[in-house]
C-alpha cells in the first residue's frame, strides 16, 4: 500500500527545498525591514536582494543590473510584451511625430498563456501578431522564424521548454538568426530595436541559461519552478533595451519595477537558482525513470507519447491514450494517491482542449485524452514502479465505462 | 545601554507576526500544490486560498467574489488606474466608434507614488489629471473633489491614512458626494461609469474599512504593512465595477489576475487581516505613547509637528526641525539604534523632498528637515522613553554641525 502520496505535477509546481526556506526564513520577523530604508533594518534586507540578484546574475551570466524582480513568470511575460511595444511605440512617435507605427510581434502558437494572451491583447490594441507553429513533434523550425521578421518586427518571444510536453526549442539558433536580422537592419539604417526574448521558466532546471550563448535580450525565470517560493521570479533585461516600467511608483528595480520588495521571495529565488547546478547532478536518473514511464506505459494499446523525444526536457512524460477523458484519468489517478495533470495548471480551469497539443496538429479529441506527469528532483524509482502498476488497470477501467477501446 | 535596536518605521514594512508565519510555513514544503491543480496537492491549496479571500471580504465587508489577490498594494494601485482606464476608453470606443473620449481622474497631490505615477503615465497618455491638495494639516477637503467631478470623471482615487503624516482624509463624506454625483449622472442618462477608490494601505490597522460604510468601489489593502507577508496584496473591486485585468495569462483571480497563487504569501494575508480586530486592543496604549512623543519632543526649540493632531492614526508622529537635515538625523538614530525615516521608503532613493509635505504648503527646506517616527503594535514604554532621551542631543550636535540652531 503507498505510504505518501506521489507527486508528478512538478511542471506546475515544486515543492520548496529546505536549503531554500531555511535561507528565507530570517527576514520574515528578524530582518523584516524595508529595502529601500535608509537605517540598519533596511540595509540588511537590501543586502540579502543585492545578494540573490548576484545568484541570479551569475546564473544568466549576465550583469546583476540586468536582473529585475518580479512577483513571477506571469509577470515578467506580461512585462516583456506590453513594456517593449510600450517603449517602442513611445519612441517610435517622439522621432517621427503623427506617423502610424504597426509594430510587430513573433512569438508561438504553444507559449504559455501569459505570453499568448498579453500578446493576443496588443494584437487587439493594434499590433501585429504572428504566430508560429510547432511541428508534429512539438519543435519550432527556427527558419520560420526568419521567414516573418520584417523591417517592424520589434519582439520575438520563443519558449525555451514548453511546459505541457517539455520539448526543447532551439533558442540558440534562432539568437543567431535575429543577431543576423539585427545587422541587417543596422546596414540599412533602420533603427527600430528588435528583441529576443525567451521564457526559460521550464527549461532553467535542465538546460543553460547564459544569455549570451543563447544570444537573448530578455529571459523569464521563476522560482516556483525550481524549488523556491511562489510569488517570487524576475526578469533579464540585457543592458540597453528599452523597456517601459512594469509597476509605477517607487524607485524600486532602477525605477522599473516599482513596490517594496518581496525579500523573503527574493533570497528564496537567489538561493533556487543557486542550487540548480547542484540538482543537475540528478538528472540523468530523473531522465532514466521517465524513459522507464515512456516504455512501459507505452505497453499500454492505443497509446501514444506527445513531444519529441530527442528534443525534451528529463522530467516531462506527456502520453494521449485512446478512449480517454483526461479530466476523469487525473481524478482515478488521484483517488490512487498519484498527482498528475492533462495539460497546464494554469488553464485546468477550462474545458478546451490543450492549444499545445492542438497547436502541434493533434486533434481536439486525443489533446483531450492527455496525461503529463513532470518528475521532480526526488522522484524514486519506488514512485514510478508504482504509476507503471497502477496507470493500465485505470485506463481499461475508464475504457470500459466510455465503451471505447 | 539598549540591548535591543529600535524599530519606529512600521509605516515602511512591519514585522511578520508569529501567528502568521505559523499559518504560512505548512504551504512552503508540505502542502505545497497550485491552487489551479486538480489532484490533492491542488485542492488542498485552493482551500486555503479560499479561506484567505473569505478573511478579507468578512474584514472589508464584501463578498468573497470582490477580493482579488495580487503581489502588494503597488500592483493594486497600478491596476485600480490602468484598468478602469482601459476598460472605460475601451467600452466608450465600442459604444461610439471614432469619438474620443478624454477619461479625468481625481486624485490628491499627496497619494503614495504608486497611485500618483500611474495617473501621471495615463496623463501622458492622454488622460485629463486633477490633483487635489491637501489643506495645511494634511487633510483633503471633500467639497475640492466635488467641485471637480465632470462629466468625463471616471475614477476618484483618495488615500485612507497618508503615508507619510499620517492624516486621515475624509473617505466616508466623499464616498457620499460621489454617490450623488452617480445619481446626478444616471438622472442626465450619462451611463459613463464614476468610481471611487481608496488606498486603505496605512489605514487598515486602525480604521473601519467596511466597503459600504466607505462607499468605495474599489479598495487597496498591503499585507506586510499589517504584520503580514511581503509580496501579497489584494484589490477590492465592487460587483459590476469595469476593469481591465492585471496580468494576462491563466484563468485565476476570475480571469482579471493571471499567476500562479502566492499561496503561503495569500494564506499569511488572510491571518493577517483576521488578527487586526485583536491587535486594535492595543491602540489606546500606542496612542498614549505616541502623545508621549509629540509632547517631549516638541520641548525642543525650533520643532514643528507635520500634519493634523485631530485626523491622525494613533501610530504616526511626524516631526521637523528647524535647521537639520533629515537624512543626517535617519543616520545618527541609527547610530543609536533607532529605525526611522524622513518621508516614505519608496521615496529614500531620491534627494527631492517629499511631495507630501510640500503639497500641504511645507517650504522644501523644512520638509528636507522632517523625521517621521512610525509605532508599531509592540511599541513600549521603554522604547519611547529612549527615544525621548537621544533625540534631543542628535539635533543639538547637528545643530552644531550645521551651524544653523
Amino acid at each position: 500500500m503507498l505510504k505518501k502520496r506521489i507527486y508528478l505535477d512538478n511542471a506546475a509546481t515544486t515543492p520548496v527545498d529546505p536549503a531554500v526556506l531555511k535561507e528565507m526564513m530570517p527576514y520574515f520577523m528578524k530582518k523584516f525591514g524595508n529595502p529601500f530604508s535608509a537605517h540598519f533594518f533596511g540595509q540588511e534586507a537590501k543586502v540579502a536582494i543585492d545578494n540573490a540578484r548576484e545568484q541570479v546574475a551569475n546564473f544568466l551570466g549576465a550583469s546583476s543590473e540586468e536582473v529585475f524582480f518580479t512577483s513571477g513568470a506571469t509577470e515578467s511575460n506580461n512585462w516583456t510584451v506590453f513594456g517593449v511595444l510600450k517603449s517602442v511605440k513611445t519612441s517610435a512617435a517622439a522621432e517621427k511625430p503623427g506617423s502610424i507605427f504597426v509594430p510587430h510581434i513573433i512569438t508561438s502558437a504553444f507559449e504559455h498563456h501569459c505570453v499568448l494572451n498579453s500578446s493576443l491583447a496588443s494584437e487587439k490594441a493594434g499590433a501585429k501578431l504572428s504566430l508560429i507553429k510547432p511541428n508534429v513533434d512539438g519543435v519550432i523550425d527556427a527558419q520560420d522564424i526568419a521567414k516573418e521578421i520584417t523591417d517592424q518586427t520589434i519582439l520575438i518571444s520563443i519558449m525555451y521548454v514548453n511546459n505541457e510536453v517539455g520539448t526543447i526549442q532551439p533558442i540558440k539558433e534562432i539568437g543567431e538568426i535575429i543577431k543576423n536580422a539585427k545587422a541587417d537592419r543596422l546596414a540599412k539604417g533602420n533603427k527600430m530595436p528588435l528583441y529576443f526574448h525567451t521564457d526559460a521558466v521550464q527549461a532553467a532546471n535542465y538546460l543553460k541559461c547564459d544569455v549570451d550563448y543563447l544570444g537573448v535580450d530578455l529571459l523569464t525565470l521563476s522560482a516556483h519552478k525550481i524549488y523556491g517560493p511562489k510569488g517570487a521570479g524576475c526578469l533579464y533585461v540585457r543592458r540597453g533595451t528599452r523597456i517601459a516600467p512594469s509597476q509605477y511608483g517607487g524607485e524600486q528595480e532602477s525605477n522599473l519595477r516599482a513596490g517594496t520588495h518581496n525579500v523573503p521571495g527574493i533570497v528564496g529565488m537567489g538561493k533556487a537558482v543557486s542550487l540548480i547546478e547542484k540538482h543537475k547532478k540528478g538528472l540523468p536518473k530523473m531522465k532514466k525513470l521517465r524513459d522507464k514511464l515512456f516504455a512501459e506505459i507505452m505497453k499500454i494499446s492505443g497509446t501514444q507519447i506527445n513531444g519529441s523525444r530527442e528534443f525534451r526536457a528529463p522530467n516531462n512524460a506527456n502520453f494521449s491514450f485512446r478512449g480517454i477523458e483526461g479530466e476523469s484519468l487525473i481524478i482515478s489517478l488521484d483517488m490512487a494517491g498519484i498527482a498528475a495533470s492533462t495539460g497546464s495548471a494554469c488553464s485546468s480551469a477550462s474545458l478546451a482542449p490543450s492549444h499545445v497539443l492542438t497547436s502541434m496538429g493533434i486533434s481536439p479529441e486525443v489533446a483531450h485524452a492527455s496525461l503529463r506527469l513532470t518528475l521532480g528532483k526526488d522522484a524514486t524509482e519506488q514512485e514510478i514502479n508504482y504509476v507503471i502498476k497502477e496507470l493500465p488497470p485505470i485506463i481499461e477501467r475508464l475504457r470500459k465505462i466510455s465503451g471505447r477501446r
